[in-house]
């Protein structure tokens, strides 16, 4: 087994400037940090290229992908990579899977549209709930967090993994793209009540940044759905968009 | 006006440690910081103690409270305060509602119980989200973050100031005040799917934490109600809340 002493080792300092810029590596890699994610991309049938390990760690993920791949990293070395406290000595380079745009169109599509959402643990939690109601693709539009960043990795629990998306899409293209679906856009001064909205046909869900809101391309393109709500301005991004994706669900498995 | 130029005067003193701790200051204040929250304060009838501004911000919130109560602090000097960049010059010290338990329960109860949840933004979220569908109350139990942490209080958007709650509840003390009520906890192999449970009768939501979940006490006092999802192993905690949030409140108002 390879053991990693040199903090100038390129692989490591690949590691650290995708941590940075939050996103993927210049060879296009997902850095996946923690035992849970590897198992993930392990689930998902990614290809792992490489993953280091501490000392700790170095049984059990072994017993998980066998010693090949597989770099011993010393403690120090590790935290200079790690952007976490919960990598548990473990941090995986995965391929992560490329989408064609057609891919995210099922029969009935369900497409997630992200409009200018930067926080990473909303567009996370966005792209877990997709994958658990059963959208057919989500679309992050330019603007919005990169999916790969390892914050946003971490709040899709591994979604990320597997539910179709294109990132740093265009509007115009995504306008294009939704041309014969639904597009609807959640604005909290929407025409339309989610819940007497009718979502069992072919639908896209636009959802916008707190704040700022959708853009005003965006909400040109589509109609306006609110959640009904008292005493607050708005509900939290992820939140909003949740309960969309729960209803557009439940409204189309009764 | 007074102004102050020393980094010992005691109220900022105190305001450090009450967020270094994440709650409250000694003397039982909230400390708010932005624009926002101090109008959320004043929206919700409460009483501002003291507001500390920077020179630019001075004019906005003298025109909000009138000059009383304003305390002038330099520049350098308010960093030391602040806990965030989104603070914008402002930062105030409120008194909070002090709640009493029976003042949780309308009519028709419907209260959140949060049992162990930690991270702040997931919190300040419910909390939101229990104004926004109407609840009529929240417990915070022992091991749940403190409503007033900074960031949870950000993240509520100021539904803190106006929502009924109760925060470091004994879990004891929490299933004998809900004796009367449909008590139901939030579990991803609870036995029943939330949108066949009736909700409209008084009951409580126990909310778990992601990971560790609702704890062994509270499992025994409740039913087990599940949100359908396909792939995930769970929802985001305070996604979960709001879905179920949601749905009992478009039952409640059919």
């Amino acid at each position: 087994m390879e053991t990693l002493t040199s903090a100038k080792n390129p692989a490591l300092k690949e590691i650290r400037k995708a941590i940075a810029r939050g996103g993927l590596t210049e060879r296009g890699l997902c850095v996946a940090e923690g035992f849970h994610l590897l198992e993930e991309a392990l689930r998902g049938g990614l290809r792992i290229e490489a993953v280091f390990v501490t000392e700790d760690a170095q049984a059990a993920v072994t017993r998980l992908i066998g010693p090949k791949r597989i770099t011993l990293v010393s403690e120090p070395l590790f935290r200079t990579i790690a952007s976490t406290e919960t990598s548990q000595g473990v941090l995986a380079l995965v391929r992560p899977p490329a989408w064609k745009l057609a891919q995210l169109f099922g029969p009935r599509p369900l497409i997630v549209a992200l409009d200018g959402i930067q926080d990473p643990g909303n567009a996370g939690a966005i792209i877990r709930a997709s994958e658990a109601f059963g959208a057919s693709g989500v679309m992050l539009l330019k603007g919005s967090v990169d999916p790969y960043n390892p914050k946003a990795l971490r709040a899709s629990a591994g979604s990320t993994f597997r539910v179709p998306l294109i990132a740093a899409l265009e509007a115009t293209a995504f306008v294009e793209a939704a041309r014969d679906l639904n597009v609807y856009a959640l604005l909290p001064g929407g025409d339309q009540f989610i819940h007497a909205a009718d979502l069992t046909a072919g639908c896209a869900l636009v959802i916008g940044a707190e704040g700022r809101g959708v853009s005003a391309q965006l909400r040109e393109a589509s109609r306006g759905l609110r959640i009904e709500t008292h005493g607050v301005e708005s509900l939290n991004a992820a939140m909003a968009a949740g309960i969309a994706l729960y209803e557009a669900h439940k409204q189309r498995t009764r």
